[in-house]
């Protein structure tokens, strides 16, 4: 027992926040054990925001007033069941979108110029005199970008930087220096990359259904920098063994840390571990509003962050 | 014997020109064994600007009249030893600088932000539920580009785009529209990335040396998407070993294709099989020329793109 208001840590990759919340607050950590004697103590869960949150725990913990979450997105928390609980969401908004942009742009180049598998083939010994990897150029191709929020906008600036075409889709029209499709398909077929950088919701997983990925078709590359539900896992794999989509390149999949097994023998793909928005300097700004609105809460002052 | 022009294509990686080549002359390959029989007959050598000329055996070619330069560089061609035999060269400019400014781009992304590092650990199994990839962001890292010819200058409008600051150094100032260092050691000091962007020539061998490489540092990238003999090659491994150069993105190597046991125990580096600017479009473009330059030479006129 402290006199300090206490918090809960959900996931064990969030463990780094401790030293920085522990100078502050008492910090229990939920896969060290259910926090049993200190149910009646904790004030806040900080959690990420691509997992779900236990309902149950939530209910054994009388003094909650805080859900904190760490990340921008908070797709797979149910934000109608915590207001009805009148449980207020914090996030960390418009902290990394240009990074995540970076990443994309830097998925489509190592996709599309072989980066990846160039780096690969070379430490294999598999570059000699007599080979020649020649890769198609980017300039022209037609980016397709899902979703013109933050992300969705960065990317696109980026792909017009680089010689690239760009139109987007989205379920709503808004005024964009770049034109919409009619829907999602046409998108898709009339796109050479397309890049999903929408919000997920429970009214859109599997959004990119069979259906769309065969329109974007043996050449296609598809980026994922958004969120794994987001894309029919099961189509996707299937179209990149059959050849019916030519690359993609994710860094965010169904389920987190993706399971190796499930993709070695799938080709023309690159994959990196949900890095996209994991910068250092994102970090430090997603922990200064985690920080501000623990604090807000706990003083009882307007939250800083809270989820719109 | 034929009455159509001879020429010889000297370099095994340029194989792949053979049928555009022949399907207007008599087509010889210097790998398939020395054209003895065919030595009067040879009119021009189709070759790769990152070779030696076999002077031995121009000399003994009595029709020779072109040196056709398929790339747009030509720094291992001796330009004044073919002047002095009144032999003219033709090369490439002009065609792939943005498509090497995009692979330069893609290998500063792959490097900094770990894709290619973070596909090979996701697929070695080490993305754990407890490990969480963080990466430095691109915001503000200061680039620096050694040479703003066309690649360079394509280079810094991409970094720029990046929220990247620019700034160059080349041996004679020009205007610009980033700043100039006043010297390659303070350009390198002063920068976080340093792109390799110059043309190179006898006169430039080592350009990059140990002491340059240490004005970089501990936390600096290194890219060359130029030439490798601008580089100190062991000086470069040296420092990435002992952790005084922190990263290095090479698309090109002091011999090609590369011997992987030189690198194999070399950390931090992303390495690709002398990619930059070999793109679908740009072969294409610069077959186009090589094919407008050999016309032209036999038929007496004018060459489209002769070396200047």
């Amino acid at each position: 027992m402290t006199d300090r208001p206490a918090l809960l840590i959900m996931q064990r990759h969030l463990a780094p926040l401790t030293p920085f919340l522990e100078s502050r607050w008492t910090v229990y950590r939920f896969w060290e054990g259910p926090p049993v004697e200190a149910q009646a103590e904790i004030r806040a869960l900080v959690v990420a925001g691509e997992f779900p949150l236990d309902k149950a725990l939530i209910e054994q913990l009388p003094r909650l007033q805080l859900i904190a979450c760490f990340t921008s997105g908070y797709d797979r928390i149910d934000v109608d069941w915590c207001r009805a609980r009148g449980l207020p969401i914090t996030h960390a908004p418009g902290v990394n979108h240009e990074d995540v942009a970076d990443h994309a742009l830097g998925l489509i180049i190592a996709a599309r110029r072989q980066i990846v598998a160039g780096d690969r083939a070379l430490r294999a010994g598999d570059w000699t005199a007599d080979s020649k990897m020649i890769t198609p150029s980017l300039h022209g191709q037609k980016v397709g970008v899902i979703g013109l929020g933050a992300i969705g906008d960065a990317v696109a600036r980026r792909a017009a930087a680089l010689r690239m075409t760009v139109h987007w889709w989205g379920p709503r029209d808004k005024p964009a220096a770049w034109p919409r499709a009619a829907s999602l398909v046409e998108l898709a077929k009339d796109s050479d990359i397309l890049v999903v950088a929408c919000k997920a919701d429970d009214g859109n997983i599997g959004l990119i259904s069979r259906e769309v990925i065969e329109a974007l078709g043996p050449q296609g590359l598809l980026v994922n920098v958004a969120r794994g539900q987001l894309v029919d896992e099961d189509a996707l794999i299937a179209a990149l063994k059959d050849g019916r989509l030519g690359q993609a390149a994710l860094d965010v999949f169904e389920d987190e840390p993706a399971d190796v097994a499930r993709w070695t023998d799938v080709p023309n793909t690159v994959l990196t571990p949900h890095t996209a928005g994991a910068t250092t300097e994102a970090v430090q700004g997603m922990l200064m509003l985690l920080l501000q609105n623990i604090e807000a809460a706990f003083a009882g002052e307007p939250l800083k962050t809270p989820v719109p």
